[in-house]
């Protein structure tokens, strides 16, 4: 079950693709605005949404209903990028094949880009028709995972590690904060939505945790491995900044057989779930994807 | 009833101070840590939680169980000034009497304090000991003037704006987003909290919005009729930058002028609400406040 030709997929991301362009405030001021759009719109695969949506489906829960909430992890993890790349941070220069928003606009906007993006974000959650004990449970889950023992966390690591000698155990708690936090929000949100129990939490939470781990290692490993065109940024960066990853700490072999294990995890984690094939074949399609 | 002495406010005020104090995360890594509570604990008047907990008092609410909903106000606040000040936005060095974020850390550090002290807003709200439709209300509130629509929306017409004449109409609109918008969350998240009526809400937004604008004009006479000592920053700064206030635009005869008349909309609004005393000294005294 293929993410780029299954119809379930497709619904999901075609459902999430209207929802975000029409989710910025047409009262917004336009430049902003402009900015926040040209952001979010640059494609991507729409991941974290995919994972809410299937799982609030999976646990009996109406996908629909939930779109707004699933979109938010979309327009967090947007900002998350908006701002990573800005000169102060990782200073990059292209995103997705385009210039990045600081270039595309200015330094100012993108910083206000990224702002607007994290409330639209909690606004979003907001306008879900669902209960408010769910909407509050995703707030919360959002909340938890994009601050400073989150997302910002583990960015804050990274900087804090520049040029530092890292282990195994420091990169993985790196970057378990700093990209593993929203993956695993986004299957808790799709839980919560749906009006999940705790032990659907669980298994969400376990999935998450080896997905977004195997996620992050794949993505290392692309900087050796992928083509430049697919992948929409310079191919050798990583190694070329000096930047310890998965991929210098343990060569390409060993990322290769730890994303295996942690896929094999994260299929083991939904192995009693009737329903789940296709966040299980997720699982498997991240763990070989060449972009 | 003064906002320093009275028993209330200092009850408020002592209740606040504690929170914030206590309120990043311990596992956050530390120097994302200490630059939130660098700026977070750095003063202040703490003047939007004190109207959310008084407007919760107000309306028969419990302002202690509101008290985590009340602090995200001042966490967000917080977040706006940090990337306010920031080398791209307004440069400053001083806030409050102190190196700005930025100078006192560093740049990225001051971005992702800023962002995870937005989260964190979030985050508090959903801890609040009140029913999740309330909690569900406030978030809405404090997402929107947080947004595109509001304070963000407001800083990118500012920049905007930079060197190009501003009518009273532009910077007033300018204002209403960039300040007005969230002290007007501050009074309706104030009342959401404590379940109040739609009549509550409108007159407290009424109250709000005469109240920001007051408190905005005030802020900019301050840059003339201010001591240096107690505004905490450089006076004449926004002169000496060519900035359009509305003491630029309007001179300090027609300022008092509008913040009088301004501060007499925002009694009226609550003229007819018994036990407002406390909101209505506060306005007056904000419309004489010296820093």
């Amino acid at each position: 079950m293929s993410l780029k030709t299954d119809p379930r997929w497709t619904a999901y991301r075609s459902c999430v693709e209207a929802y975000l362009a029409g989710c910025v405030p047409q009262a917004a001021p336009a430049r902003l605005r402009e900015a926040m759009l040209y952001s979010l719109m640059a494609g991507g695969k729409r991941l974290r949404p995919l994972l809410a949506l299937e799982f609030c489906r999976l646990c009996g829960g109406d996908w629909e209903a939930a779109l707004p909430a699933a979109c938010a992890l979309e327009m967090l993890h947007t900002y998350s990028l908006i701002h990573d790349d800005l000169p102060a941070m990782d200073n990059d220069d292209l995103r997705r094949g385009k210039p990045t928003c600081h270039l595309a606009f200015d330094e100012a906007t993108a910083i206000l880009a990224g702002d607007a993006l994290q409330a639209l974000a909690f606004a979003s959650i907001t306008k879900a028709d669902l209960p408010a004990g769910r909407i509050a449970n995703c707030v919360a889950d959002l909340a938890h995972a994009a601050g400073a023992y989150g997302m910002c966390g583990g960015q804050q690591l990274d900087l804090d590690g520049e040029g530092k000698p890292q282990t195994e155990a420091s990169l993985t708690r790196l970057q378990s904060l700093k990209t593993g936090a929203l993956i695993r929000a986004a299957c808790l949100i799709g839980v919560h939505a749906a009006g999940g129990t705790q032990t659907q939490l669980a298994a969400a939470g376990a999935y998450a945790d080896a997905l977004g781990l195997a996620f992050q290692i794949r993505d290392d490993m692309l900087d050796e491995i992928a083509d430049e065109g697919s992948l929409g940024k310079p191919i050798g960066s990583d190694k070329k900044q000096g930047k310890c990853t998965f991929l210098t700490l343990l060569g390409l072999d060993e990322c290769s057989k730890r994303v295996e294990m942690l896929t094999q995890k994260a299929v083991e984690a939904l192995a009693a779930w009737d329903g789940a094939e296709a966040l299980i074949d997720l699982a498997r399609e991240m763990a070989n994807r060449v972009s």
